[in-house]
């Protein structure tokens, strides 16, 4: 991987597809380039982004398209998965395209697994991948995973394979669990899951955020990311507070997709794989309204062309 | 697929793995064939089979020798995936192999999904195989997928698709949810997830069983879907119930695959992949205590040669 992630704002792509529910790459790209224009890094792959929905050769296929049209140094893509030589064909694939790190959800069928386990899960995908390029961001979501990454797992991870082990995406929603991870660990990328917890992130010595919502309004996010230390600080976490809640009124990812339709006059954005559904008609005009009465900046025809 | 399975005992096939952790051939088809000869089907690819810590191609690679070398009549193979393309991929060269019916999971990655999300993940693998030989057996096992198939849920996709939803494996562990399963559909094969329930779901109306244990205990669990109505059926139903709960005091899949270790004096066979992890040497040993008073047929040299 040619450079650590250095911190900032990044957002899990959110993956559009074709009438016959495939990968739309034509969409996509546009939009990760809308992304990059408001300087918001690229974790392709993650929860937001349907990823566990989309096949491995799906997965493999967009990774290259993006390392070849994109900076491979602003992706971090989500390679975590089940199963063992998945992640650990997509993690290579990742090293080799020059991406920046990877984001590592831990296998997550099984439940109640031994943190013995899990190290075992992450050594052996190291040890496979045995590249010193490898950074890895593991991805805490217990809510989704309901496999924790807990902080006894990362210390032990840090002094096994320290430079390997950069960082976090700590999606638990609990701002102590946060907090912990940064005040405990050195050299580890602290990132907050959601950009509620931003400014707090910054002031403890995080890193930044990857949040779902960075999909549609990354400019404001990124500015409280850039002026944290500004007088006005406060009030601009408030403005991005405030837009989240707005959209978690409603099915998140439908939502976001939603949005990005709306905004583009594209309303086929919208298509989710199964088990996921669609916005129905009342939801839309009720995220409509939202929308209309939220001042921020989106992805529009002109940009994304 | 040849024909419907029609009741009976299926073991959830433990996977062996070689020294690298890949699937191992050869010990697995010994053990196919020996739980063959005791009556029992083959549920490969289930929970018990670490299936999602396999990729898809290595599960591809398996079902075509298990179609090759035993008969496809007697196969029920998990093909449920969290990402449509690979549950249809596999389900797909499962009927095309002949497979007697296949054992689908719901997309497990997303929580709380509506039952819409996921009556429009069933149709769309339905209506993308097209063939009237499909057999879908549900996978109700909410402790480990955290998505319930919600008797509403079934309803709807057998008045859709009847003949293809074939029925339900239920292992929520939760006898009244069985008992509704079996009361409220018809022509829908209800097997309980585990033995302990096999003697009430037989009275009541049921199939059989798919259970873990079965990997080690096929012969006594077949006796009593045999001699349900036999005067001593209680007798023997507490007899697999002992026995289960006997194995049921260690981790499941890596005391199933120690005891095939033990008896087949091939320690091996013991490996899991992470981020399940094999039994220490004292819980071997407390295993080994289990097994020795137990009073069961095992799979041994002979039998699985």
């Amino acid at each position: 991987m040619t450079k650590k992630i250095s911190g900032g704002v990044l957002s899990p792509v959110v993956t559009p597809f074709d009438a016959e529910l495939r990968p739309d790459r034509t969409r996509w790209l546009a939009h990760c380039r809308w992304l990059l224009s408001q300087d918001c890094g690229l974790a392709i792959f993650g929860t937001n982004s349907e990823a566990n929905s989309l096949s491995l050769a799906e997965r493999r296929d967009l990774l290259e398209t993006a390392a070849q049209e994109l900076d491979p140094g602003r992706l971090m893509p989500g390679t975590g998965a089940c199963a063992l030589p998945d992640a650990v064909e997509l993690t290579r694939a990742a090293v080799d395209s020059g991406c920046a790190g990877v984001l590592m959800l831990p296998p997550f069928y099984y439940k109640g697994v031994p943190d013995d386990g899990l190290f075992a899960f992450y050594s052996e995908i190291i040890q496979r991948i045995g590249d010193e390029r490898l950074r890895i961001y593991l991805y805490h979501i217990p809510p989704v995973s309901q496999v924790p990454i807990s902080l006894d797992l990362i210390e032990r991870l840090l002094a096994e394979y320290p430079g390997t082990i950069a960082g976090v995406k700590d999606s638990s929603g609990d701002w102590a669990n946060t907090a912990a991870m940064i005040e405990r660990f050195d050299d580890f990328d602290v990132f907050a899951g959601s950009e509620e917890f931003l400014l707090p992130t910054l002031r403890a010595g995080g890193a930044g955020c990857i949040s779902a919502t960075a999909n549609i309004n990354p400019a404001a996010i990124h500015d409280v990311f850039v002026n944290w230390e500004a007088p006005d600080a406060d009030a601009r976490q408030e403005a991005i507070t405030a837009f989240r809640r707005g959209i978690a009124k409603f099915p998140m990812i439908p939502a976001l997709k939603a949005v990005i339709g709306l905004r583009t006059d594209d309303p086929d954005w919208g298509r989710v794989r199964p088990p996921l559904m669609r916005l129905d008609e009342a939801a839309l005009t009720a995220l409509a309204q939202v929308i209309d009465q939220a001042d921020f900046q989106m992805p529009g025809r002109r940009e994304a062309a």
